[in-house]
Parts: structure tokens; sequence; C-alpha cells
């Protein structure tokens, strides 16, 4: 085994540096493994949020970069010391906040082999094996997902991996922008109208911003508890009619499929027709739902997608690949092209002036891209399409489980439908009739839940975020993590009614 | 030591999947490992640049994803015969291509680590280290390149990693855009002036395409020769002039420190007063050549950073840091945050509230975060200030001498003057006087040094690329892959001189 002390390299460096050094890179990465493994084994010990106070970490570092070089053994001990608890354990089994980050072995392969080959995909010619396993992948993928074959590049669409929905959004935004300008001129950039529902995720605003749409031109149409919380066609026209009648020009609708909130779904088909009439681009985010519509008994979700512009879900959240992961599809790829590419003398090449090849820089924010396909590849492989869905239906069927505990509780209510494996629960406001002369029920059962939330995150047993729906604020309990089971879930609850207990008493 | 096979998960899934057992993530990983050891050992013996053709991995590839489970032993073997030869080999010796991207060992392990932890640092709450650690490190690294205080935390600024140059340029542009449109009103979106040189990489014009730029209104300001294809105060102010007796607004210069093409710079003090005057934001793009700027004998290249209001780097290029690590400093953060800030309920937590914390995801484009910090504090902490700086000086060394071999064959030329690690060269047109009736010494020139290149990057020896600067077609010889020694710069002229010779003597 060499280490950094051995054989001078000769590239006139009069030091003993050699930072790839075969040997050294082995003895290293199996070090670096093996901790991995020893973290995965030992973090259902640890609290899943994080319970460091703001600062933590600039008390225990220097104030610059070290002069001298230091051992990995030494940097791993601090990983360890001063790292590791300021992390919150979103592979921890008891991870149930937001949406689940679902790591797997064959994710985490695909990026270490990724990091290793540590090129820079930006065309075809940079290297041709990650622009054509990607397109290969998401043709898989898209089958997978029983996306209309317009989507797929052997129908004359095609797939594209991101980072994140906020990309996706944002590309498929300038794209319809772009389009819609050339047709009205872009003296109208100010009259441009994108909508979503007051459910959709803040990426659309994020990228209406970005995209320098006319932050009074951004509609977050009103959706009730009687629609489950989708955005209604009739909704939806009403407001396009609206803002036809002020002189503006309707451009982009952000359908979600499973809202950040409460999973709830947006109605595809009957959106789609309206949008079609008005000439409206859709995109649908199903961020994270799109991994259970690989089930044929969740498919349902997406009817209507094939009336859709652009499709995007978030292979990092509930498909075993690690982030980051936003697999996204277009019909018309020219749209983005059109709007997205550059083509500078230095990277012209014979590949690209060909015409056969797929240039991944013009379907995205930038131009270096990582190989991002090989942890793709890596999942859908090592698990196979069968195992996959056993696996989302495992999820689903533990939240189903906390859903029926919840119902055994008389005190506890879950607020909106389930539609994957996301529960969105709260003690009920009748448990605080006649305790409170000032606020409303409602209002007490807001303030007891937001605060019996806070103490269950506190006590770092488990974590769960919280999300308000309809003025009523619920907690939401999302399973996801790759190393939940069952045991999980019911102590879960335990943890839930233990705290529930406390503070009712106490109150 | 465990498998896939072993006991059965309390998941409720009749599989017996585990995708995250311990044991197993040890095994494979370690295979995965060796895989790499192995890659970087026999990485010199690959053809540099692919051989392949289009569609090669069509060929080899099933239609559809398997429906199966497919074991790592398999797949890295298929990895090994249909991967690697689409692969261009960035971390070869004998890549001289683009710009580097150089790996190293502490890169790739905190690459693997933030893998591995696979959190989400979209806010502080989220995974505090995540943050916490960010801000250290751009602090540390603010100092080694001697920015002034108001660009570091401690100094009222702050320092944040983004993904590419690509982002960290359309974070600015769009937070220097939101406060000039609140100034002079969002009507006049259209009479905003985005500027750069002829120069200026590609990314400046995609971001501002993205951010809803007038295509009219992007200035690609000319250079010569005579200015070292520096972009000058005088051009700038006197487009500026042009653009203000037109009736539009100057809003956003890019400058940049070690051009793509030819590694220009453009002189920060002088375009910073011309700015000034004109109220436009300075963003400076130094995302090759900053590196360099560490050593105290190339500092001065940044002189006059003072004045400007951003300022980046890509640690990925030749800062030993894997793919993606843009590290991105601003004097005023605020005017990223209220350009790209939102706030959802469901990301509300006492900490941000509290106003103690820095929330990344208002600095950036997405939501979803890597833990990128980690990657560079192990490099950091890994080689050492005063290594790196040795690490970089070789380059730069190597990158001389190959320039001193240039010189010794009168046959070239170096066309501009090397200011780093990059030489740009060609067969001069004296070679071809006389020759030519039809096309000119130049035509003749420029023709001939294209065949040139080709040749030798099908001889998959070495590989470089090309840039056209002043209408001179030029061979770039980028030194800055990690493995790259004296005797590989020494091999690659002679490969350069041998292809000359035969192509010289056919023509």
């Amino acid at each position: 085994m060499g280490s950094l002390q051995n054989q001078k390299p000769d590239n006139g460096f009069s030091g003993t540096m050699k930072p790839l050094d075969p040997e050294e890179f082995r003895r290293q990465g199996h070090l670096v493994i093996d901790f991995l493994a020893d973290y995965y084994k030992n973090v259902e010990k640890y609290p899943v949020r994080s319970q460091v106070e703001p600062g933590y970490l600039k008390k225990r570092m220097p104030d610059s970069a070290p002069h001298d070089p230091e051992p990995i053994e030494e940097i791993l001990r601090d990983v360890q010391k001063d790292i590791v608890p300021g992390i919150t354990h979103w592979q921890s089994p008891n991870y149930f906040a937001y949406f689940p980050s679902s790591g797997s072995i064959a994710g985490f392969l695909g990026e270490v082999l990724s990091t290793g080959f540590n090129i820079v995909g930006f065309n075809w010619m940079s290297s041709p094996a990650a622009t054509e396993l990607e397109s290969i992948v998401m043709d898989w993928l898209g089958k997978m997902l029983d996306l209309p074959s317009e989507f797929l590049f052997s129908g004359g669409g095609g797939g594209v991996l991101q980072g994140t929905t906020c990309e996706a959004i944002l590309c498929t935004l300038v794209a319809a922008r772009d389009q819609m300008l050339k047709k009205i001129g872009r003296e109208n950039i100010n009259k441009l109208v994108v909508y979503g529902s007051d459910q959709t995720h803040s990426a659309l605003q994020k990228a209406a911003q970005i995209a320098g749409i006319n932050p009074q031109n951004f509609r977050a149409v009103a959706t009730t508890k009687a629609d489950a919380f989708g955005l209604t066609a009739e909704a939806f026209r009403e407001t396009i009619e609206s803002d036809i009648a002020s002189g503006l020009f309707p451009l982009f609708l952000c359908a979600t499929i499973g809202t950040t909130s409460s999973t709830a779904v947006d109605p595809l088909s009957p959106l789609c027709a309206v949008a079609e009439e008005y000439g409206i681009w859709v995109h649908v985010d199903a961020a994270y739902a799109g991994s259970a519509c690989i089930l044929p008994e969740h498919r349902h979700f997406l009817n209507g997608v094939e009336n859709a512009h652009s499709f995007s879900f978030n292979a990092h959240k509930w498909f075993l690949t690690t982030l980051d992961c936003c697999c996204m599809w277009v019909k018309d790829p020219s749209a983005l092209v059109k709007a997205l590419s550059t083509y500078p003398e230095y990277l012209r090449n014979k590949a690209s002036e060909s015409k056969q090849v797929v240039d991944y820089k013009d379907w995205q924010i930038t131009l270096s891209r990582r190989f991002r396909s090989l942890k793709l590849w890596m999942v859908l492989r090592s698990y196979g399409v069968a195992n996959l869905r056993k696996f989302l239906r495992s999820h689903i069927k533990m939240a189903k489980n906390f859903e029926g505990l919840i119902g055994m509780d008389k005190r506890f209510e879950v607020v909106v439908p389930r539609n994957f494996a996301t529960v969105c629960f709260r003690i009920s406001p009748l448990e605080f009739s006649g305790n409170h002369q000032i606020v409303s029920k409602e209002d007490a059962a807001n303030n007891f839940n937001a605060k019996l939330l806070e103490t269950i995150n506190e006590s770092g047993k488990i974590y769960m975020t919280h999300a308000i729906i309809g003025g009523e604020y619920v907690m939401r309990f999302a399973v996801g993590a790759t190393l939940t089971e069952n045991r999980h879930v019911i102590l879960a609850w335990k943890v839930v009614q233990e705290h529930a207990n406390a503070l009712l008493t106490s109150s």
C-alpha cells in the first residue's frame, strides 16, 4: 500500500503530495466506506433532528485553513465529533419529516462511481457514455411510469436529469416564456401570467421571479378542503378569464401530483383541457408522488399527463437515488433548446455539428453537469422493477398502518385523505371544547398541535414537520426513509401519544 | 457479512430487499472503491478522448429496465465493458482539454461522505452542520484568496457554494436586476443592458436569456490582441455611453479573470471604476484562474476585486475538488435574498425566525442542496494551504516547460501570453508562405491547425481542445489534471510534433 510519503511524483512539485495515488485512494476509500457502514449501523441511536444551537460549529473550528496536511484518520474523527451532531439524520428510520431523502446502496455507489470518473458531461463529446446512458435510462423510466410515447426519445420527446424540481420548472417556464414572447412580442413580458394553486411548491414562485415574470402576475389559485386541496378546472378557468379581461397573457401552469403540504393531487385531465383552450404550457410536478406512479394501482393519478407539455419527479426523494436527481421529460425538446442553448466556438465539435447527438447543456441551466444517470441506472438494475414496486408499496402500507393507529385514538384525526405514504393528522379541536373562552377551538387546536410537534421533535426520538392546510395546523408523517420498518412506525405512534398525554395533562 | 438474501426486514415488504443494510453496504462499497483504485491505476492506458460513435450504447443496452435485481459484480463488469469506453478520461494525466476537472482523494471522499449522509440542506434547520461548515470554509477560502473582508461573513458579506459558475452569474444577475427594477420600474425590464467581452464565457449570455434580459441588450464588447484580449475600460465606457444615449439602463458587467479561450484577464480596477460611475453591478468570474490567485505571486490578477459586488471561482476545475463546487462571495447577501427568497409555511422554523442563521436556499436557484462544503473542507485539511500552493505552482511550471518546448521548434508559436497553466499555440502561418494561392496564410494555418488537432485527438494519446482568438485557430494545452507529471508534458509535446511532421509531409 502506498502513502502520501512514498515516491516523489515527477511534476516539478518539490513536496510529496500525490492527491490521486491509487493505493492511497484505496486505503482511504476503504476507511470512509467503513465509517459510513458504521454510521448506518448506528444512525438509529442519534437524535433524528440535530440538537445543536446556531453557531455551534464556529466554536469548534479554527479561523483559517490549516497550513499543513492533516491525516484522514484525524479528519474522520472530527467528522464524528463535530459534524455528525450537527446533522439531521434524513437516513434515520425514525425520520418522517418533509419528504424522504431515500438513500440506497445502489444509488450511493452510482454517485461514488460518477464522482470517481469526475467527468464534466456538458455535451455528448465530453463523455459520450454520460449522455447516452441518461437518454436510455430516461426512456426506461418513462416506460415504467407509462408516460405517453411523445415524452420518450423513442417517440420524439425526451428525458433529462435535472438537479432539482426548481430547475425543471425554471427551464420549462423559460422555454414557454420565449415561445410566447416570440408570438406576442417581447414588450409584453410584464403581461405574462403564471398559474399554480395555493398548494403549489414555492419552487414555482421562485422560478417565476428568476425568469423575470411580473410578481403581480403570479397566481396562487385558492383551493378548498371540499376539493381535497386540488386545483379545480373551474377556478383555473375563472382566473384565466379574469386575466385575459385585464389584457394579460396566460402563459404557464404548474400542476402538482402530491403537494408538499398534504400530497393533494391536481386533476390533470380537466386542467390540461382548459390550458389547451388558452394555449398555456402545462408542467406536471410530481416531485414526491411520481415514484408511486410506477405502481399500476397508483398510475391513475397521472391520467391526463398525455396532454401536458412537461413532467418531472425527483428520484432523490422516494426512489432510492441520492440527492440530486430530478427526472424531467418534455414532448418538444426543441422548445428547451431554443431557450437555453448557446454554442460558443470552444465547445464546437464534429458530433454536435452532425446533429446525431443530444447535447444536454441545452436542456438545462448550467453548462457543467455530473454523470447523474449512473446512479439511477444502478438503482434500476440493482433492485429491478418488481422489487422497487414492492418497496414503494411497503411504505404505503406502513403509512396506512399509522393511519389505522390514529383511528383508534379518538382524540386524533386524519385531516386530509391519504393518497400516498404521507399522513396529515392532528389532535382534534373537539378536544378543546369549553376550555378556551378567548381563542376559538380551532385556534386552540392549532396552538396545541404546534406545541406538541415541537416537544416531539425536541425529544430527538422521531422527526416530523408541519403544514397549515385550510387554516389547520397539521403534523405530517411521511414514511419513506429506506431503513424504516413497521416497528419504527408503531414506536413513532407511541412517541406521539406519550407526548400528547403529557401535554394534555399539563395544559 | 450480510447479503441481500439475509434477514427479512419488518417493513411489510414481502421481498428480501434491504437497500441500506450496513454490512451489504460495506461489502459493495469496498468493491467499488477497489474498482476505482484500479481505474486510476489504468487510466493512462485508455484513449483520452472516447472513441465511440454516436449511438454506441443503445446497441449494448436492453430497451427497458430489468424486472429482477442484478448483482453488483455484474453491474461493475458492465461499467468496465460498456461505460468506460464511452468516457472521455478527464482524470487521465494526458488530459489537457477545456479546463481541468482535477479530482483528488480528499475531494472524492468529501463527496462520498456527503452522499452517504444524504441530507437535504435547504435551510439551517434541515442540517445545521451543512450550513455552518459552508460558511466557515467560505471564510477560510476567502482569506486564502485575500478577498477584502466585505466579502466574508466576518465582514458583513458572505460566501456560498453554488453548483457552477452559470448559477453564480444567474443569481447575481437576478439580484442586480431586481435591485435596478425597484429603482427604475418593472416596465423598463426590456431596457436593461448586460455587459461582457467577446471573450466572456457563454454562461453570461445564457444567464441573461434565463433572467429575461432583452437579447438585443446583451453586449459582447470586442477585445483585441493588442490588449491581450482583456476588456478595456475605454471600450466598456463607450458602449455604456452609447446605450444610455439610446435610452437604455446599464445593469451588469461580468468581468473575467482567465477567459475560457485564452485565459485573458479583464483589468478589474479600471472596469470597476467605470461601473461605479454608472451604478453597474460587477461580477468577477474567475472560474478557472481563481485557484491560482491563492498564490501570492498571482494575486495581483484580482487587484480591483475590492470594488466588485460579487466574485466566483470553481473549486471543481483546478482546486482538487470534484464537480460540482463553485465558490461565490457577495458583499451584500441581502440583495441575493431579496431576489431569491421564498418562505412557505412548511419550511418555517424557530431558527429561521430567530434570524441568527443563514438559510442558503435564499442564496441560490434551487431549494434542495447537497452538503458540498464537506469536500472543500477535506481538501483544505488533507493538503493544507502550503501544499495546495506548491501543487498549483507545479502545474504552472509544467505549462511553462511546455511553452519552452514550443519555443525550441520555430514552426510553432505561442499565440497569447501565458498567464496561468494554459498555453495557446499553433503552427505559425509563416509555415504556409508561398504554398497557397487561393487561401491566405492565416486561413491555411487555421485549416491546418484544426486538422492537426483532430488527428492528435483521434490518436487517443492526449486530448486538447481549441479556441479561435482574434480569428486565429489555436490549440489549447491546459495543464491541471491531478495525475499529470512533467513526463506527460514532454510526451505530449512529442505527440504534437510527430503529428505535425506527418501532416506537414503529407500536405
